[in-house]
């Protein structure tokens, strides 16, 4: 069901087009091996297109399970190297958080091989038919999933997005270009060689998931402006690495800003239901994009709230309340107009006490990012309109905000959360990484 | 079926976040102007999308028919206004085949109508459930069509794309801003007053529907550089406006460059429907982007070449050829190099012999825009392989490349021909103009 395409290569030329649109200032020799490198490893990434293209679903499924397992077999140079890197990263008074992030041990090894494992066996995207329909004049129309051709993924510290990255772009036919994070920098290099010497060893090129060999910032820089050599360009990070990427691309990218993400206990929400699920987004982890940053409560849901404030208390978080919620706790200190629009990513949830669902709707509207909302209440009426009038995402109804997870929506695996609207939107899976054409399939129709 | 969205308010945030971004050279008096009013107008257009979204699709049929009508009724002055846009173009010079695409009257007047009309009756592009599924847990999710957002619309001569484009948005449950060409300024105004007091008529905010006031070029700098206040941009002209958008968009694009299409006779064409569509493809119509531009022919097909050939040339085709045509036919002109990567919309066709279907195919994939190509052969074997490897928006098989038409495709219209890869390729039609959302509906379920 696998195709192979050709892609295009006239492309290189609009990118050398656009090229003298950039400030003149930035034209200097560091530059212009900037470019020049990226122009190379793009296009010996492209040259990879057609042979992936005509991999059957079994060739790539085989070249994964390889990485996985040549992952597993380098696990002592690739531990080593996280060594390196933690001891780097340690001299250099790395934030604990960011330590943690960027460890690796035995478990979390066996967790990025599971992840490459679980990538490898999920269902081919591409060659789907997407749609297929016949025109008065005979002409039979389909529209085909194909890969969506080289991916240039930008992350932070963590080292397993070496990995998964590569798996899921790979699993869609594409070929990646990756630049980790400077902390991780030995890590993502071993892990790196592990990957790509497992597809060569199953036949596919190794050159169809490649790794920035350095970490000169203008190697960002030239990926991001690398029009018609890169395809899309997935950011994966923090709102700092996420905005610099989308104010500087001149590819295309697939948006992941804040998860600024809330919960309505409505008027009609059962209290032990609310509590669990407020709970749960808040506390189960902090740090992630789908945690619950602002609680939002109906006022004729009050009487139930303090119960559920004791219990997020009881969890290690802190409240900042508006003027309803201070009343109702004493330990919740009032919440200023940032509060609202901060995503904290910590143990610290703000609460606002709301006349009806239409400020509820008014209030993520005006502060949300666009990213997971989700509503308690046993109203389907009220449930429906929420699902309905809340442009995000992700809406959810009775669930979780901590669901907004490419895994927990069964595509296997993610490469982020989309925020954007163009393409991509929620999270990220191998369905999303292709894009499609059209087969048009005639006898001898001519247009009149 | 249609739903209420509130649009997310927050993102004009990152518009400010990203201005510094910009070079500062560019930042005067007439740039904050500029930026201020694309900010003013995106402001007013995304105050419209909950309006738009909570329309049935029976509201947005009868508003686009209301405006449909009011077209009709200011006929004579949209009429007028066209009249004073001529005579400015002629008094300037204006090549004659861009004074054509100017030009209106009754008869084209009624096809824009008519256009307003059909896309008026166009099934709702929103609220479609795209896929829906249940994971273990008993949490079901729902991917559904929702509108993309604020539409921004860059084109050139033509005034009918000002209420095509209005027509395909509003359907879309989007709002657009237009900004169409200096020559068509009068016509473009007439015609968007008109289209706008239509929608207003049937109780849709005319605001969805808005013209850039002046020609002003920074208003498109702005424009383009508008993130969060537009969502998207679709260039619609030549090459050079393409570019242009493209390589100074900050705003996500659809890509439109050109359509350099190519046609395969292969070695078992059969040649009467070889001449037929190879004559359609080309002679048709030769200024639009599904005009044929090279013709590769297989080398055992070469005996039946002359009489096509012969053809093209009794309809006013000029010919430029490789040796091998040359040889065959003493009026073709000897191709260069450039030939071969020539868009050229007009009566000129570049043709060339190819030793085999590799051959053919890494000609397109070297010269190819990505755009359209087709086969003509009678072996099924060939067909397949040249619709799987050819990786065009639009591939076909014995037919003519001039079905590269939204219409054709029975989406009904289009805005354009998108040669991305991103979110929009081919045709694009309504539903192209729409992004999703995921709906999970839950039991009280919190994540493990």
């Amino acid at each position: 069901m696998t195709e192979t395409a050709r892609p295009q290569t006239s492309q290189p030329k609009s990118a050398a087009d656009t090229a003298p649109e950039r400030a003149p200032a930035d034209i200097d020799a560091a530059d212009d091996r900037a470019r020049r490198l990226i122009a190379q490893m793009g296009a010996a990434a492209r040259a990879c297109l057609g042979r992936l293209a005509a991999a059957t679903s079994d060739d790539k499924t085989h070249a994964l399970v390889a990485a996985a397992r040549a992952i597993e077999a380098d696990a002592e140079a690739i531990l080593a190297a996280n060594a390196r890197d933690m001891a780097a990263a340690e001299a250099r008074g790395l934030a604990p958080a960011l330590l943690d992030r960027l460890r690796l041990d035995t478990d979390r090894l066996a967790g990025i091989v599971a992840a490459v494992d679980k990538v490898a066996h999920l269902p081919d995207p591409v060659g789907r038919t997407l749609a297929s329909w016949q025109q008065p004049n005979g002409l039979a129309f389909e529209r085909v999933a194909t890969p969506l051709g080289v991916v240039g993924v930008i992350y932070e510290s963590r080292p397993n997005v070496t990995a998964d990255a590569a798996a899921l772009c790979v699993k869609a036919g594409n070929a990646v270009i990756l630049r980790g994070g400077s902390e991780a920098v030995e890590t993502n290099r071993a892990l790196h060689a592990a990957f790509a010497k497992g597809l060569a060893s199953a036949g596919l090129p190794g050159e169809a998931v490649q790794l920035v060999p350095d970490q000169d910032r203008r190697l960002v820089a030239a990926l991001l402006g690398a029009t018609g050599v890169v395809d899309v360009i997935v950011p994966r990070g923090g709102r700092s690495l996420v905005e610099r990427v989308e104010a500087d691309a001149r590819v295309p990218v697939f948006a992941h800003l804040e998860g600024l993400c809330h919960m309505l206990l409505d008027a009609a929400a059962d209290p032990d239901r609310a509590r669990d699920l407020a709970l749960n987004a808040k506390m189960r982890r902090t740090g992630i994009c789908g945690a619950l940053e602002t609680l939002l409560v109906h006022k004729d849901f009050a009487p139930h709230l303090p119960p559920i404030l004791d219990a997020l208390k009881a969890a290690g978080c802190a409240l900042r309340g508006d003027a309803g919620v201070c009343a109702l706790d004493a330990e919740a200190t009032p919440a200023s107009e940032a509060d609202w629009a901060t995503e904290y990513l910590d143990a610290i949830l703000a609460v606002r006490l709301v006349d009806d669902l239409d400020a509820a709707l008014d209030h993520i509207a005006r502060y949300g990012s666009g990213h997971t909302d989700a509503i308690v209440t046993e109203d389907r009426g009220a449930a429906e309109r929420f699902l309905a009038e809340v442009d995000s995402a992700i809406v959810l109804h009775n669930a979780s905000t901590q669901f907004a997870d490419g895994g927990e929506f069964g595509f296997g695996a993610e490469i982020g959360i989309a925020t954007g609207r163009v393409h991509a939107r929620g999270p990220v899976g191998p369905e999303q990484l292709t894009t499609f054409k059209y087969k048009v399939r005639g006898s001898g129709q001519t247009r009149p």
